[in-house]
C-alpha cells in the first residue's frame, strides 16, 4: 500500500506568540486524513520571507504528494506568502489575470477602487491557478511543482475552509485510493502503563495504529480513551480488522479490572 | 537588542490526523513570549524515531536558545521521545537514577510494581535532569546541548504545564532581558485593505509589530482586531511607544470612517 504523504505549513506570527490556537492545522489535517493522506509534518513559521521560503523548500525536499499552507495572502504589509512561495520555487511573480478579474468583480460590485494593496492579492507565481474564495477576497494559490501539488490558502479559518473545499471539489483529481477509518472507546480503572504491553502486541497482530489517550489520573483515577485507526484500500477489510482489535482490547480492559464507560 | 529564539516541537500522530488541536503549542508559545523569547518555529511530527530525530536536529541547527517538546514520554510503545532525543544528540540512553526514584515513590505509595513499561519513563539521555511532574507520572527531560536548553515535556496538557512551570521556576536562570507587551482594539467599518498602507507606515515609524486580524466580512461588514506588540529592554519605553502607535492608529481608523467598538 503506497502512502500518500501530505504536509501543512501555517504562516503567521500570531500562532508563534500563542495568541491564536492553530485550529487551521487540525482542520486541514482532519480533511486530508479523511481523504486517505498521511500528514507527516506541520510547520509553523513567522511572516518573514526567508522563514516562508525555508518552510516550503524543506517540505518540498521531503517529497510529499501535497503541501497546504495557510496565511499570508491578504492585503497587508505582512502578507508575504505569494512572494515567499515564488522564491522557494524559483518562479517569477506576475499579476494573475484570472485572480485579478475575481478581485475586480468583488470590489466593483461595491464601487470600491482597486489599490496597490488590493491588487497584491492577485499577484502569484507564474503558472498558478487561483482558487475561488467565496468567504472573502483573496483567492487561494494552486501550483504544481515537481509533481507536488501546492495549495496556499488564506489564514482566516472560514476563508481557508472555503478555498480548501473548492480545491478538493474542482482540482484534486488524483487522490489516494486508501480508506482511513478510526474508532475509540473509554476505559476506566486501568492505568496506561498496565495496558501498554497488550496494546503493543495488538498493534503488531493487527497492523493498526492504537493509541491510549490518558484522560483521568494515571495513579488515582485512570481513564483512557483508546483509539484504534487504520488504512486500507479495501474498506470492508479495514472495518473488520478494526472491529476485531476493538473487541479484543475491550476484553483485555475488562480482564485488567477496567470498566468500559463509553464505546 | 539581542533576540532570544525559541522553538517548539510537538510529537504525536493525534495532532497530525487532526484529532487533537495543538493547544500545547499555543500554551508554550504564550509562556515563552511572555518571558521575552521569540518563538521562531513550531514543528509537529509523528511518533516515529526518525521523525523525532529530524525535528530535534533541524531545530538545533537553527541555533535557538531553547527548544521545548511535548509528547512521547509515557509508558506505551509509541512513546519514543527519549530514544529520538538521544539519537538526535548522539548521546547514550541510561536509567536516570533520580527519575527512577521519582517513579518508585509514586508507584510504591500505591503498592504498584514497576514494570518495564513504567521503568521506561526514567530512561533518559546521559546527563539529563529529570523535571518534576506533579500532575502525572513521567518526569520531563532537561538537557543542555551545545549551549541550547532542551526540555521534553509530556503530551497531556496539565502535565506539560506542570513540568514547564517547574522548569521555569527551578532551572531557567538565564533569561532574555527584554519585555514583551501587546495591546489591541476592535475597529468596525474599515476594510483591511483600506487601512493596510497606514499600518505599513506606522510599523516603520514606531518599529512595532502591528497586525490586523479580520473578524467580520472584508466587503460587507468589516471588523478588524488591530494588535500592536513590541519588545524592549526598557518596559516604560515600550509601553509609551505602543501607546503612541495605538492612539495614532485609532485616529486613522476614525478618519477612514470607522468606529472603535472595543478598546
Amino acid at each position: 500500500m503506497e502512502i500518500w504523504y501530505a504536509e501543512i505549513i501555517n504562516i503567521g506570527n500570531e500562532i508563534l506568540t500563542g495568541r491564536t490556537i492553530n485550529t487551521n492545522a487540525s482542520h486541514i489535517a482532519r480533511r486530508l486524513t479523511s481523504l486517505g493522506y498521511t500528514v507527516r509534518r506541520i510547520t509553523v513559521v513567522r511572516d518573514e520571507i526567508e522563514e516562508i521560503v525555508s518552510a516550503f523548500r524543506e517540505a518540498i525536499n521531503r517529497r510529499p504528494r501535497i503541501i497546504i499552507s495557510t496565511g499570508g495572502l491578504g492585503p497587508t504589509y505582512d502578507d508575504k506568502t505569494n512572494e515567499g512561495l515564488a522564491k522557494a520555487l524559483n518562479i517569477e511573480l506576475e499579476l494573475n489575470e484570472i485572480a485579478y478579474k475575481m478581485l475586480l468583480e468583488k470590489y466593483s460590485k461595491l464601487n470600491i477602487e482597486i489599490t496597490e494593496e488590493r491588487k497584491k492579492m492577485a499577484i502569484m507565481p507564474k503558472g498558478s491557478i487561483p482558487v475561488e474564495n467565496n468567504a472573502g477576497v483573496a483567492p487561494g494559490i494552486l501550483i504544481v511543482y515537481q509533481g507536488i501539488t501546492i495549495l496556499a490558502t488564506p489564514g482566516v479559518p472560514k476563508e481557508m475552509e472555503d478555498v480548501l473545499e473548492n480545491f478538493i471539489k474542482k482540482y484534486l483529481k488524483d487522490r489516494p485510493s486508501v480508506k482511513y477509518l478510526e474508532t475509540s472507546f473509554l476505559l476506566e480503572g486501568v492505568m496506561e502503563s498496565t495496558i501498554a504491553p497488550y496494546v503493543k502486541q495488538l498493534v503488531k497482530k493487527y497492523d493498526l495504529y492504537i493509541k491510549t489517550h490518558p484522560k483521568g489520573q494515571e495513579l488515582s483515577k485512570p481513564i483512557l480513551e483508546i483509539q484504534i485507526a487504520g488504512s486500507s484500500e479495501n474498506e470492508a477489510e479495514i472495518k473488520e480488522r478494526i472491529q476485531k482489535a476493538l473487541e479484543e482490547l475491550k476484553e483485555i480492559g475488562v480482564k485488567l479490572g477496567g470498566t468500559i464507560i463509553q464505546s
